[in-house]
């Protein structure tokens, strides 16, 4: 079992980071918090007699070496950038779990078979450059570097430049290590596992996504003197759009959802009808028809929506994953460690998407989850328990020297 | 009759101080902008003989003397501040077709019973500090010389500092001078004159004006993971109120707008679902028990819009003004001016705000308007005619010289 109050300190020691403005954290991707968050972790897997590898996309590997010079490593870990107003747990729990589990391991002096990695990837959020999961993507191929490096902040700047600023530009080609599997272990993010009062999640699942970012194109006009009848209203059709995308997810129950969280209205004057309304819809669910189904429901009815106003709509997608079906021998892996360990556990998919989903294209690969209170996250408010996190890091270890072997 | 050319080339000297990205401008309110267009316009009416007095507002008054020591004087202006986004001639036309009014008489040599005071009333947009006609709502004694100091702008700069640090903070009290009577002349900022093919509006009312802005509570949750019964969707009860407004507005046809330009999300992120969302509701009609009751029925339906999410709603009026009967004489003046000078003409209702309704309430007062074309203001693609331009420029002369006696 793992030290569950030496993982609870670590938490709370990288927490004070980037802080939020009410208990949680801001500390997003490339930014200087980002910086002093790395280099914090890097000093304690120095400490843990880890070594480094940084890849072109600035995710760390941290490597354990194995008995079996031929093994492939198994890779354990998550992320520690962070929303605008994020929590201290989503996806540094994972990260500092996994060198809990490194710290348990030398501390008993147990070696194992393969190598264990312990990763931080980079830009998992997405909030500053979307979209999220940027640099596990990139490791399964999924997107290439010069698109990543292109992505901008909403100030305009690249991630590329934004790596070399901070100081964090590896040399490992993106992709080039191999992996025997990978193991993540996150807060639900959700209200399940509470309500079902479970200590832990065994991901079988993950919902895919589409972020469909909409640009209307209304006519500026002022808010008074323009008719009811003469306006070309992009704010109108927005509204109108909003509301079909939560009959579209309505519609799409159980097991699918679909909102909106990022809005621009241009010039954003209180008397001139906005000349452009810019937002991102954010559609998820687990089954691939019913994904497909749902963006083109909202695709076809937004065109009829602006077409019945006269406004312009186009649509670009910022992001998408498929459905994932995490590997059967890795589920049962974390299943077994649950039930020898005690712990009341329940099969879950998860809502968020993670970079264990990009990681499955490239190895097997699963994950633990354990409950939030609330079920909230993407929140300063978000809120585990000590107990909690010491559950699902025990499973993890569990479940890791199954696959790392002893 | 005015010199057009020489309107003309003031106009167009005055848009080259704070251009605008598509030929329009951006001179708004206390920025360095404002202060070199005062500038300009200080050396003009010093050209043109006029004597300066600036108010603790810094809303300017040009005076050309009277030949009746115990005549009040007639005003004669409208405002320089544009839109972020704005036009060419939105308050510019008024302002300097006062001044051309001067120039003209000046040339005749013609002298006034009543003093001409040429006029420029600071921050009527309301763009950059709300509400909009903030400097003559002071004059009028609407608003406190405090609250309007108070103002702020997005950046949370007040107005009072803002004046002071331009250079522009007068000596004279706000609302000491007395008006014998009010002109001003101004675009129509809609589509009525250019689609009636009248070169003169005759504005007999303006309509009167809420800005209501909501602040709508949500749940911050991620997007992905908050399963559709759980959410507590602020971005969802904003659509819902912009729809209803729409309808709000359309059941109060004819003459009666209602919309909404300004609009915020925080924390703004594709996958976070918004904490709060910040919008401004515009509603007008010149029928003060219709727009009491649009008001009303917006509020309430807001209201119980929200309580159906469970999202909290609270509502603050950031802008009003009754609608406005203008003085009956001083539209005959503009009428007769018209029809004596052989131009077409129409009775009109001003669908926007002007100063000319705050000095409404401490003087006669009314306004000429000339078409623009599409109907289009607050806007940079904003267009007039000098032909139409001289029209008006015409009639306002000749309507003053009617009041002020020659
Ligand atoms: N876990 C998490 O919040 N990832 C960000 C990507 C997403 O929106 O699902
Ligand atoms: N004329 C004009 O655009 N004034 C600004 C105030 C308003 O929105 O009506």
């Amino acid at each position: 079992r793992i030290n569950g109050d030496r993982l609870w300190d670590a938490i709370m020691e990288m927490a004070r980071i980037g802080p939020g403005i009410a208990g949680g954290n801001n500390r997003q991707t490339l930014t200087d918090e980002d910086a002093e968050g790395r280099a914090l972790f890097q000093k304690w897997c120095d400490d843990a007699g880890l070594t480094m590898g940084v890849d072109k996309m600035g995710s760390m590997f941290m490597t354990r070496p194995g008995t079996d010079p031929d093994a492939l490593p198994v890779y354990v870990g998550s992320h520690l950038d962070t929303q605008p107003t994020g929590g201290k747990y989503d996806g540094v729990l994972g990260v500092l779990s996994a060198l809990e589990l490194v710290r348990t391991l030398n501390d008993l002096n147990i070696k194992t078979k393969h190598p264990i990695v312990v990763t931080n990837w980079a830009n998992e959020e997405g909030a500053r450059f979307a979209p999220a999961m940027l640099a596990s993507g990139v490791f399964a191929g999924v997107h290439t570097l010069d698109y990543a490096y292109d992505r901008k902040d909403p100030e305009g700047k690249a991630y590329g430049d934004e790596l070399k600023r901070i100081g964090w530009l590896g040399e490992e080609e993106v992709g080039a290590r191999k992996m025997h599997a990978y193991y993540e272990y996150h807060i639900e993010q959700g209200p399940i596992l509470e309500a079902e009062k479970k200590e832990i999640g065994v991901v079988t699942h993950c919902q895919g996504l589409w972020w469909l970012e909409f640009t209307l194109t209304g006519k500026e006009a002022h808010t008074g003197s323009t008719p009811m009848a003469m306006r070309v209203n992009a704010g109108l059709a927005m509204a109108r759009i909003l509301e079909m995308v939560q009959k579209v997810a309505m519609d799409a129950q159980p097991n699918a959802v679909g909102g909106v969280g990022q809005m621009f209205f241009k010039p954003n004057s209180r008397n001139v009808l906005p000349g452009t309304v810019t937002f991102t819809v954010d559609i998820r669910t687990v089954d691939q028809d019913k994904l497909d189904g749902m963006r083109a429901a909202i695709e076809k009815q937004a065109a009829q929506i602006c077409d019945d106003l006269g406004v312009g709509c186009s649509v670009e997608p910022v992001g998408h994953f498929d459905p994932v079906t995490f590997d059967p021998e890795l589920v049962k892996n974390v299943r077994d460690a649950a039930v020898e360990l005690g712990y009341s556990h329940m099969d879950i998919v998860s809502g968020a998407g993670h970079d264990a989903c990009w990681a499955a294209k490239v190895a097997p690969a699963t994950m633990v989850m354990c409950p939030c209170v609330d079920g909230l996250s993407h929140n300063e408010a978000e809120d585990i328990s000590k107990e909690w996190a010491t559950a699902g890091a025990d499973v993890l270890l569990r479940a890791v020297l199954k696959t790392a072997e002893i």
